[in-house]
């Protein structure tokens, strides 16, 4: 039995971020990939949607750019033969501010032949905002209980 | 082959919250479920951890009075012997605004003989917060590109 192909593109990930390796990467990200990770784009600009491998690459540069991370733990998985979803806690540090960034995330992966062909992340956006700026955002209560 | 419980479980929450029907929703809940809808508590008072079928179900009442769904479509789903995941994204109206909301979220749920055991549920929250504001909050770009 092969390795799930999730575990092979997480550690390359990790690696393309951390040591802005991209080599193992590059191998395993499908030429037409579909790409998104939700969330304020005008603030971030390395999250929203890329298409195909050099636009993944270079949204991965960007991130390489900007964090570090420290840690990840996967809080919850489900595997299929060729999915992956996943509900994630990273750990980070800003790179430019230095400040330290805790975020939880889901992802939905589909591979094909071992190479990734479509991703989707959600993030706990309001949760992010509040750290990178690095004060709370004053709200209404909007909500009747 | 019985139906997945996800379905149950879905059509019963919807009933739950439109038509403010919980009995079915009721038999379909673990008397010990763990429930976490990750997001800013201070502003919707309904989201957050709850333990127990009776808190659940109170919370459960909160969203109804909050919030009426339209829609919901799934744009990623998996589907385990006793567990499910999937993104979706839903339609609602905020009924004390009467504003339209539309909302992305990934829910990592768990099932035991039939009943709900666990679910964690996380919003693009940025995005939830400016709709139910009406306007955009102001961001600075901090990240390099």
């Amino acid at each position: 039995m092969t390795e799930h192909s999730l575990w092979g593109f997480s550690r390359a990930l990790y690696r393309a971020i951390n040591e802005r390796q991209c080599e193992e990467l590059e191998a395993l990200i499908d030429d037409d990939v579909e790409w998104a990770i939700y969330g304020p784009i005008d603030m971030f600009p390395f999250l929203g949607a890329r298409r195909g491998r050099a636009a993944v690459l270079e949204v991965i540069r960007q991130i390489a750019e900007n964090v570090r991370v420290h840690r990840f733990d996967r809080e919850s998985i489900m595997l299929g033969a060729d999915s992956a979803a996943s509900m994630m806690r990273y750990s980070l540090t800003a790179l430019d501010s230095n400040k330290p960034i805790s975020l939880r995330l889901a992802h939905f992966a589909q591979f094909k032949a071992g190479r990734l062909v479509s991703i989707r992340v959600l993030v706990d956006t309001f949760d992010l905002v509040e750290q990178a700026l690095g004060h709370p955002i004053r709200l209404p209560k909007l909500a009747s209980s």
